[in-house]
């Protein structure tokens, strides 16, 4: 089961059993915007504030996918759930009506890859039959915590990105209690994990948080790639969170001196999220959300239908903090790989997973 | 191994192999002054700034539970790490050295109890021989977070607690790797976790979070009991995180309004780790830190030397921050509850666990 020095490969693979993405105007005006479950109209989504607009989007992700499996919320043994704010607020008041018992994570814009990896191993040790994964971010609440008051109007380099307003949930369920569907596509399974380690390079701009990520990106890619025994091209795609156009470049330029070729394979849920141009993202998307929403709204359905058939989702952290940001401190990056593969249905027999 | 709605009974009980608390000089001057590895003697720990203090509480806890047990940092598969501050930084910058695999875990005061059951969950699947649990708070850097500048000198209420300064570290092992030590005094092991949800009574008094928190450890608790079908009385303890006096009141007058007296039972860390008239700490003490090391320093050693039997440890966390707080939000509380227990050393025939 232990894969390597830091990989785990499950026997009992879970199943990624629903998911539901919600994300905020800007969001439903990109690319992947008729994908997504709900979108919502403002920034506000209804509510007093901004923190409890994301809340809100993390209640409904949940809701939603709980809703899609055709499930209850008393089916859910345990939730792994974080977001970007200083002690995770948008969480703690998104989740308690679930009233399920939680565990509260910080792996910044990597969060939704540390839920769903703890999420895996809870579900294939047999800890639970189904597990919720959530996480969320949010433009404004973001721009509040970590840079300027937004009606200051600060100037954003080039390098910079765009928080996602949005939230992904996902159920993971032992492959005994996955209901057959109608769809009859397939399913889409955890079959590993390789957990990152603080990657620190000594990076202190914090209006590039690429180049801050892209060593725990590549550290993470590289160690998969060794504990599995793989090449990149035994991947359909490799898929980081929100490394941007300039994160990107660096994860490619260290992989290819490491006698790595990525540029087939790579593709980087933070470039995909916006038209960048038009919608003037720079560098692009960013936050917990922004992988989060693209797993849920794009990437699982090129799994289930098999277009993929195994793909390694890494999002990616900048471990950023204004009070040590501004004690002159680098900015330590974190990621966590996820390997997701595309299961056959076979009726006559119930799944093969 | 599942048991009832939020509990796990582990078959294969992981035990904490070794442990080390590292404080500050007020903890020092405690009732448990002389139990502690290491007390710093300002609080600055020789560093620059309180933050990189905290981080670096937390490396020394690390590296002296590592020292204790004869380990070195490649032994350890995963790291569960964090901490009160905003984005976990002094985890991140406290822990990036060991380069461990980690998971950055928020449950505020409650952490320890949280990283000790997702790292009991780790080694009791076989997924990892060892893993290391820690978290750490500070006085300084969590009055500079969440309440006033120092230098302002607010006035504090009687409800007030005092954050403790120090980082608790537990490396847990697989039964099979321990390795027999000299003292023949026994083993603590984790017979199983009940995991608590968010739980908000609707106070939002910052300066009053034993009452915050009251109700999750009441929660978890009278849980745990159901769950295990077991009396108050089958716990030589029941030991909360961080109550404090206040809180501790409102916890015992929940429990017998229930039908359950712990007063014979029930400790808190908060309640015991200051002299708290002569050290003026109000409350109590509280802090991931807090439940932290008085498990390291105390607690253990009671269950090892077997005058504790079976204990039901249960780290507290008000859910406070300041951006939800001055939005006119609750404060929410969570609770973990872990049961520690002693095993007998069977020299002839290895360890019974």
């Amino acid at each position: 089961m232990r894969k390597g020095r830091s990989s785990l490969e499950f026997e009992r693979t879970p199943v990624i059993e629903s998911a539901a993405s919600v994300v905020g105007k800007k969001e439903g005006d990109g690319p992947f915007g008729s994908l997504f479950d709900q979108v919502e109209q403002d920034a506000m989504a209804g509510k007093p504030t901004w923190e409890e607009a994301e809340s809100f989007m993390q209640k409904e992700a949940c809701r939603i996918a709980l809703e899609k499996g055709g499930l209850e919320k008393e089916e859910i043994r345990y939730l792994f759930a974080g977001d970007l704010l200083g002690q995770l607020i948008a969480t703690s008041f998104g989740v308690k009506e679930l009233e399920i018992p939680m565990f509260g994570l910080y792996g910044a814009c990597s969060t939704i890859g540390e839920a769903l990896s703890l999420g895996a191993m809870t579900v294939a040790a047999g800890y639970g039959e189904r597990v919720l994964a959530v996480a969320s971010s949010h433009f404004a609440t973001a721009e509040k915590q970590f840079r300027f008051p937004l009606g200051y109007g600060n100037q954003r380099p080039y390098s910079a990105t765009w928080t996602v307003t949005g939230s992904g949930a996902f159920v993971l369920s032992d492959r005994d209690k996955v209901r057959d569907t109608e769809t009859g596509k397939g399913l889409a399974v955890i079959t590993g994990i390789t957990t990152g380690k603080i990657e620190d390079m000594g990076i202190r701009d914090s209006m590039n948080m690429g180049a801050a990520m892209a060593p725990a990106a590549y550290s993470v890619i590289l160690r998969n790639l060794m504990d599995f025994e793989r090449e990149e091209t035994d991947y359909d795609r490799i898929i980081t969170g929100d490394l941007g156009v300039v994160g990107r470049t660096v994860l490619l330029d260290f992989m290819k001196a490491g006698g790595r070729d990525l540029s087939e394979v790579h593709m980087d849920c933070g470039v995909e999220i916006y038209n960048r141009q038009e919608q003037d993202t720079h560098s692009g998307g960013s936050g917990c959300g922004c992988a989060a929403v693209t797993l849920a709204a794009f990437i699982l359905e090129k799994i289930r239908t098999g277009e993929w058939k195994r793909v390694l989702f890494v999002p990616t952290g900048a471990l950023l903090s204004t009070v040590s940001f501004n004690e002159g401190q680098t900015i330590p990056g974190i990621a966590h790989g996820v390997v997701i593969e595309h299961r056959k249905p076979e009726r006559s027999i119930g799944w093969i997973i």
